[in-house]
C-alpha cells in the first residue's frame, strides 16, 4: 500500500481533473477538499473513490465544467443559487463565502443551492465559517435511501447535517454525521471488507431487518454503481426519521432541487446553509470562552465502561488530520491501481507527478 | 378521573394564576398553551404538574409577573431579548412574533432570549409560524441531565428541539424531540408507574446503565422536585451528543444564558429561535405541494413488522388533539386533587370557575 503526502496526493488529484476537463481553479478547489478528507482519515469522502466518480460525471456531461453560478433570488438574509450542474465543492465553496459576507452584515443568512451536484463532506463548509466567528450550519438531500420509521421503502435522503461552533483555546466543535443510523458509505466498506453489519442498519428487499450488507444492493455485486434493493434505517428511530424530512424539506423543498423521487442521479444535492453572526448576538470572545468551558466540563466527565477518553465531534478528524501530517495518506492498493491506471488513459506520467 | 373540556381546564389554569399573582393576559397565554398540551395529549407539557411549579414559581419569586421583555440587540436579521424572568410562554410567545415580522422584511430571522423561565412545549411556538408561509425552528437548554457520549456525568441539557414545515393539503410536519433517548417526565412517568425502563435510557449514579427509573434520582422518592443522581443519555450515541451540543452553544452560549454549570435552576431556559421566509427562496405553493408530495410519498411505504401505519411527525398529537377536543381531557385523581386544593388554598369556588 503506498503512502502519499497530502501535496502529492493533491496533485495527482488536480492534474487528473484537469486531463478530464476541469478548469484549473476548479481542479485545485475539487483536490484540496477530497484530500482533506482523507488527511482527516474520512477516505470515503476523500480522492478514492470520488476523483474516479467526477471524471465519469466530466466525461458523460453530467458535470459542468467552467459552469458560472447564478444568484436567483437575493434579500438581506438570503440568497438562492443556481448551480449550473457545475462541481458541487466549488458552487458551494462560492456560496458559503457569500453567505459569510452576508451575515456580517445583517447577523444571519441563510443560502439555498439547486442544480449542484455532489458537494462531499459537508464540515468542509460549515468549517469555513468559524475563522470569522460566525456559527454555520450545512444540510444536503440527495436520492432517496433511508426508509421512514415504522416502513421499509426508501424514500428520504441520507440527509447528512453539519454545525460548525468556534471555540477559543480549544479546537472548534464540528458535528458531521448522517440522520441515518449509517452512511451508506459504511455498509459498502463491510460489503467490501466480507464483514457482517451491526443489527438496526438496514433493510433488505423485502423490508426485513438484515446483517448482510450485500442485502442493501441491487445484484450485480459489488455495485460499479450504487443502486439500493433495500433501505437504510433512520437513526433513533423517530428522531432521525424527523431530522430527515426537516432536511428534505430545507435542501430539497426549499432550494427547488426537489424531494424523494424528484431526485433520479446519484451525484445530485440539494444544498442548504445558515450562518449565524455570533457578534450580532454576544461578544465573539465570551462566546468562545464559554464554548472552552462547555468542552472541558464534557471532556471531564468519568468515562463509560469501553472508553478511555470523551472526544468532543470533529476531534477524532483533527487527531487524525495531526497523525497522517506526519506519516502521510496510505492509497489502498485497488485504488492505487485505478489512479495509475486513470493517469495512463490520460498520457500522464504519474512519478513526475508525485516529484512536484 | 374527571374529564374536563379544554375550556373549562383553560379557565381553572387562568382562575389559578391570576390568584397566585399573574396578570390576565399570562394567565390567559399560559393556561391557553398548557391546555393545548393536554389536548394534544402531551400531559408531561400540560396544565398538571407544570401549574402548581409556575404557581410555586409567583409564590417564590423566581418567576416575577408583569415583567417587561426587552430589546437588547437588535439587527436586520437578530434579536436577542431579555425576558427579565417573566413567564418563558409570554416572553417565547412575544419574540417568535417579532422575529416572524422581521423574517417577512429580510427572509431570515434568528432570536436568542435570556433571563427567560420554562417555556413549555417547543412546539408551541414552531407552529406559530406555520399560517405565515414561514419554516421555524426552536432550541431550549435548561440545568444539566444527560451524559456526554462516552461520559457518565450529566454535563448537558435534555436539549430539545422543534421544528414546523408548513404543508398544503396535509397537515404540517412538525418535530419535536429531546436529543436525549428520553426526556426526563417519561423516566418520572415509570417511576410513578412501577415500571421498568427500556435498556439505554440511563445511567445510576455510579454511572452504571440501568432500568431502573428510582436510578435516575436523589432520594427521597418520588422526588418533591427533581434532583439528578444519575443521567440520561444521549439518543442514537455520538449524534445526539453533537446536537445536545449544538442546542447548548445556540440556546446557552449565543443567548448568554450560559451552559453546563451556569444553569442551576430547574425553571431556566435559554431559548434559541430561527425562521425562514418560504417565499423568499421559492413561491410558498409550490413549496407547500412538494411537502405534501413528500408526506404522500412517505405514508405510502409499506409498513415494518410491528408498524400498522407510518405516522409523520405532529400527526399523533393532531389525531389525540381531534379525540379529546371530543371526549374531553381526562384528568388524573391526584392531579384533580391537587388543584380542588390549590383552589381551596385561593379562595376559589372550582365549581363556579367550571360552569363558566
Amino acid at each position: 500500500m503506498p503512502t502519499l503526502t497530502s501535496s502529492q496526493l493533491a496533485n495527482l488529484s488536480e492534474a487528473l481533473l484537469e486531463a478530464a476537463g476541469a478548469t484549473k481553479e476548479e481542479a485545485k478547489t475539487v483536490s484540496r477538499l477530497l484530500t482533506e478528507s482523507n488527511l482527516a482519515g474520512v477516505d470515503s469522502h476523500g480522492v478514492f473513490p470520488n476523483l474516479l466518480n467526477y471524471m465519469k460525471g466530466l466525461r458523460e456531461g453530467t458535470i459542468k465544467p467552467n459552469a458560472k453560478i447564478e444568484i436567483i433570488r437575493e434579500q438581506e438574509s438570503v440568497l438562492l443559487i443556481n448551480g449550473n450542474w457545475g462541481f458541487g465543492q466549488v458552487i458551494c465553496t462560492k456560496t458559503m463565502q457569500m453567505a459569510i459576507e452576508k451575515a456580517k452584515q445583517t447577523g444571519a443568512c441563510a443560502a439555498g443551492i439547486f442544480n449542484c451536484n455532489h458537494i462531499g463532506r459537508l464540515s468542509d463548509y460549515s468549517k469555513m465559517a468559524l475563522q470569522h466567528d460566525i456559527i454555520a450550519f450545512v444540510a444536503v438531500n440527495s436520492d432517496p435511501g433511508v426508509a421512514p420509521y415504522g416502513g421499509t421503502r426508501a424514500v428520504l435522503a441520507t440527509s447528512p447535517i453539519s454545525f460548525a461552533i468556534p471555540a477559543n483555546a480549544e479546537k472548534p466543535i464540528v458535528v458531521d454525521f448522517a440522520t441515518s443510523v449509517a452512511a451508506e458509505g459504511k455498509v459498502r466498506a463491510a460489503l467490501y471488507k466480507g464483514t457482517q453489519l451491526p443489527e438496526g442498519w438496514i433493510l433488505d428487499s423485502q423490508g426485513r431487518p438484515s446483517t448482510n450488507p450485500a442485502d442493501l444492493y441491487e445484484p450485480p455485486l459489488p455495485p460499479a454503481q450504487v443502486k439500493l434493493a433495500g433501505a437504510l434505517l433512520p437513526a433513533g428511530g423517530h428522531k432521525g426519521f424527523g431530522l430527515a424530512l426537516v432536511v428534505e424539506a430545507l435542501a430539497g423543498a426549499l432550494t427547488g432541487t426537489g424531494c424523494d423521487g424528484e431526485i433520479t442521479y446519484g451525484m445530485t444535492n440539494g444544498v442548504f446553509i445558515l450562518v449565524l453572526n455570533i457578534g450580532s448576538f454576544v461578544p465573539s470572545e465570551s462566546f468562545k470562552e464559554r464554548i472552552d468551558k462547555l468542552i472541558r466540563s464534557v471532556k471531564s466527565s468519568p468515562t463509560a465502561p469501553g472508553f478511555t477518553q470523551i472526544l468532543i465531534p470533529g476531534e477524532p478528524e483533527y487527531k487524525e488530520e495531526e497523525k497522517r501530517s506526519k506519516t502521510g495518506i496510505p492509497i489502498p492498493d485497488a485504488a492505487w491501481k485505478t489512479l495509475e491506471n486513470a493517469c495512463k488513459e490520460y498520457g500522464l506520467d504519474i512519478a513526475e507527478i508525485l516529484r512536484r
